[in-house]
């Protein structure tokens, strides 16, 4: 008589766990769509590169949040305050069927997000490549991830200082993005551009990345990650939550695209695919701080204007010699923050004051987020180095770190075998 | 004690909704899929453009559905009627915590039927590939996804006067494939072929896709998108309904594979992979009809048929010589026509009766939507012209309209870099 | 007043059997994933025909389980027996609307097992790949999938024999992974290792993947499925059980990452991508049969000691001459048995009577499923022959077999084209 028992509650807690679970699964799908969005974007010589880091960057994402990442930005404990720490692996104060807020369990609270705190170090990996060394990024990457994103992670989604400030950040515009972006800046400062980009007379080289088919299935993978990222920060299966994000996650995304369509036509006269996809992520960007707090209207103004920052931003960065091969401050530093003030000017609580704890909140992060990157990424550039020779970064870092091709020559490679017997 | 109070209404409601947005996701992905396929099929030369395209068309599909699609789809007066229109932008008259059918909220309606209004404009655009303006592409998308879809769809699914008179289309073979294979014949009538595709001797140039394993995916993405196409349109999470859906949906397209791969064999003496991969999309799309309405075995015949008319019916466009780079009209307003009629034959209602309103109504839809597609597409030939010049057809659209290369050589461009400095 | 009459136990059964549909559809995504993966890991010449072997397996796996795999695999009597077969097509004992366990329907109990099915002969396809005759491995997948891996499967899952004696697999490290490992090693055993892969000196010439961005996709889309192929077998969408398995396979995964990270630098003293992408995966099998009944941290070992296997098993099966192009036998038949053995040293019942359980029912199942590949393999051989011409195999398979390059140069093709014209 087992099924007899079941509750109303019981089902609820099912389907609000599931849907955590399955939003879980979404923001994994994202980790794929860095990995494609960042190889289309470098060159053919680099393509291996990157997608090293990228198949490493979740696996240390993952076990450095199961260690401690996860402990530091829910401490469960000193609500209001800097830092906390709960120790090392998982601590379930009240047992592992049930999270803190009572519609998942706490493995499902873990693995959701656990999945996010890759992602900052992600978009670190698209700025600085073509030119930093594998060890140097990896320990970088295990750094950042397991101590810098969990604190500033808990001044406001663990119940720190930055809550008790009513700050808002729904899934992350600032917490993830623009931490993300800011540790990119950073070690990009210090890393500086890749060779050939910036010329003697002033001249900036466009380098192109080489698939821009793998950059699309980008692109369109991450939006599909970006339902589980917005639409699983409700926390719940709630119906008209969850489908409110959906809307207004969409809606800013098309408007990202349009955005950025008739910006960079205006300032390019060409179609470039590039900005379009930049645009969509900004627009998703951009919606992620107030996502469950916008009417469509006010989603797609947001996305609009994210689609017209990325031109402009992403000229910006070139004028100021700093080399980003895919556009990640664009993207992820400058449309998130613009997302987190859009929360003051389209959110529930709108308004000068809101605007106001937006822009401190979001500066007060990116600026420790900024000085930590800058600092781990210069210990590492005065000790083992952090950038590749010049002949290496010539020939490119595939063979260079790894010895491979990403496209090997396949008939002469055949050939050449048969040549040996 | 807010828990306390949960009903079993309220659970099942948050799983019926649930579903739905999963089904969203899902439905989402297959503009990847379709921007993948279609990218795979074209040339080399002409890859940017379609993956602009389809970047771009999902951005206007969702924007246009909300502002007047779904307005027009689902008015909610004028039942048995040709036109209705509830105004521009949303209109929930329950509020938005629910919809029409009770299983989800009026958000979720909106985003799962938005992300099926983008997919119609896009099977025109796989047909049009190759020398098409891009300009002239993106108004017509527009016109046709805003205004064509939501009124042919407002017949059936919006309770106008086929859905009165009987007419049976459970997921869209006819409402949405049907749709975008009438448009795309349409286009391609005005357009005309391909340089160098049919020779002035009679003569058949066949022009390879460019990139196999891109069209590989992009139609196991269109196959994992059917779930929620299908799936989602049971518009609850009925455990036998959308079970039931899975069953045949899988089912047809392994018959439709099944069906091609013999078929092609016995035409072409060769194992032809796109006639494989279409012949699965051929089965999917000849299912949705009635996915609902059939046993496993009739799902398998269904698709099975639907696999041996794919390489007949690419054969016989090119005997004519509409040139379809992708085999857009074969997969979709053939098979589309197949897989509504196929209703009336293996349904729940199966009999000439049935089988006489479905031809009726498949009819009606496509003569409406081709008059419509030809007209939009002949206004915009006599005004802007919608074919590239001669010229940029042969060095391609990447260049022409984009001024990119889907694949940048990066070792040259880095040695290029590297002489300016 | 339908509505009224909803009861918990319905929405339970709702929510449940969603969670298994979803399964489903993330299980059907591992075919893509093995697809790309097998793809990006052979050479260019070989791309199209393992995407259409992959594309017709996933065809023939449906359709054969439906007609007599399921049957053959749960046949609903016999309990503790070898074998038994409920008849042709499917047989609902309960009427479709519900399955054995209670929590599915019938309908969804067959489509998430069916996608099982077929991927123990999608694992061969990558290790025969590059010789093969098409026509001769689609027959021996069709027997392999039909008889093969359901008598197998009914030992354990479907009550038989091994299931009496204590034998555990969770979601199929034996069941599933090391049946199509060992399936793929006796078909490489009578196939014979690729022209040129070893010399007569002795030495071992690397026969790199064509395209690693394609490989690494199929890797993050087999570990994307592997949410839904560990997590659906849970057979429910219990909220700690499924969370459970979430975080131990996810855990898992990133762990053989790690593993193969570091063992591979010290064997090879680079970062070599496809041992990283191997140790991924070699975690992933290795938790599988286990995944419901460990910690995270037994979770972490168990994929770390994978990851170690993965380049040693590698280096190993190349000195004994065993050609498989893209490691199957090392990721799913070793670490098949390492995970199956696992279960002995960290699950529920550990300890020696357990871990000889598992040996004994590892070794009885692959033993079968040898002898059993290994006659089908055979008789093939001996009548219509099972490897291409020596000349196919220098030209490729795409052209010998399909008469089509994955990649058309699309520039000479269009003026090619057009010089006809």
């Amino acid at each position: 008589m087992e099924e007899a028992l079941t509750t109303a509650n019981d089902a609820m807690f099912t389907a609000n766990n599931l849907w955590i679970l399955i939003a879980t699964v979404l923001v994994f799908v994202m980790h794929l769509g860095f990995a494609t969005l960042e190889a289309g974007f470098v060159q053919k010589k680099n393509a291996v590169n990157i997608l090293f880091k990228n198949a490493m960057i979740i696996a240390i994402g993952l076990l450095t949040y199961y260690f401690i990442g996860f402990s530091l930005m829910y401490p469960g404990t000193n609500a209001g305050g800097l830092f906390g720490f709960a120790g090392f692996g998982l601590h379930y104060p009240e047992g592992p069927a049930i999270a803190y807020n009572g519609a998942m369990t706490y493995w499902t609270d873990f693995i959701f997000q656990a999945m996010f705190a890759a992602t900052a170090a992600t978009i670190v990996s698209g700025a600085v490549a073509e030119r930093i060394k594998l060890e140097s990024f990896l320990i970088f990457a295990a750094v950042f991830v397991a101590i810098c994103y969990p604190i500033t992670g808990m001044w406001k989604w663990g119940a720190g200082w930055l809550d008790a400030a009513g700050f808002y950040d729904f899934a992350g515009s600032t917490l993830v993005h623009a931490v993300g972006g800011a540790g990119a800046l950073a070690a990009v400062i210090l890393l500086g551009a890749r060779k050939g980009k910036y010329g003697k007379d002033g001249s900036i080289k466009p380098i192109p990345g080489h698939n821009m088919p793998l950059a699309t299935i980008g692109v369109f993978m991450l939006w599909f990650g970006w339902f589980g990222f917005n639409g699983g920060s409700v926390l719940s299966a709630d119906p008209v939550g969850v489908s409110l994000v959906f809307v207004t996650t969409c809606l800013a995304a098309a408007g990202g695209a349009i955005g950025a369509f008739f910006t960079s036509f205006a300032l390019f006269k060409s179609h470039d695919l590039s900005m379009v996809l930049n645009g969509i992520l900004g627009g998703l960007v951009g919606i992620t701080a107030g996502a469950d707090q916008m009417g469509p209207t006010s989603a797609i103004i947001i996305g609009l204007v994210a689609g017209i920052i990325i031109p402009f931003s992403v000229v910006f960065f070139d004028r100021i010699k700093i080399d980003d091969p895919v556009g990640a401050t664009s993207v992820h530093l400058v449309c998130g923050i613009w997302g987190t003030l859009a929360v003051g000017i389209f959110g529930a609580k709108a308004g000068l004051t809101q605007l106001g704890i937006q822009l401190y909140g979001c500066l007060a992060i990116i600026a420790f987020t900024f000085v930590f990157a800058f600092v781990v990424m210069y210990v590492l550039k005065v000790t083992i180095g952090i950038r590749v020779s010049e002949e290496e970064e010539l020939k490119g870092l595939d063979l260079g770190e790894h010895d491979m091709n990403a496209y090997a020559d396949s008939v002469e490679q055949g050939a050449y075998n048969l040549s040996v017997k």
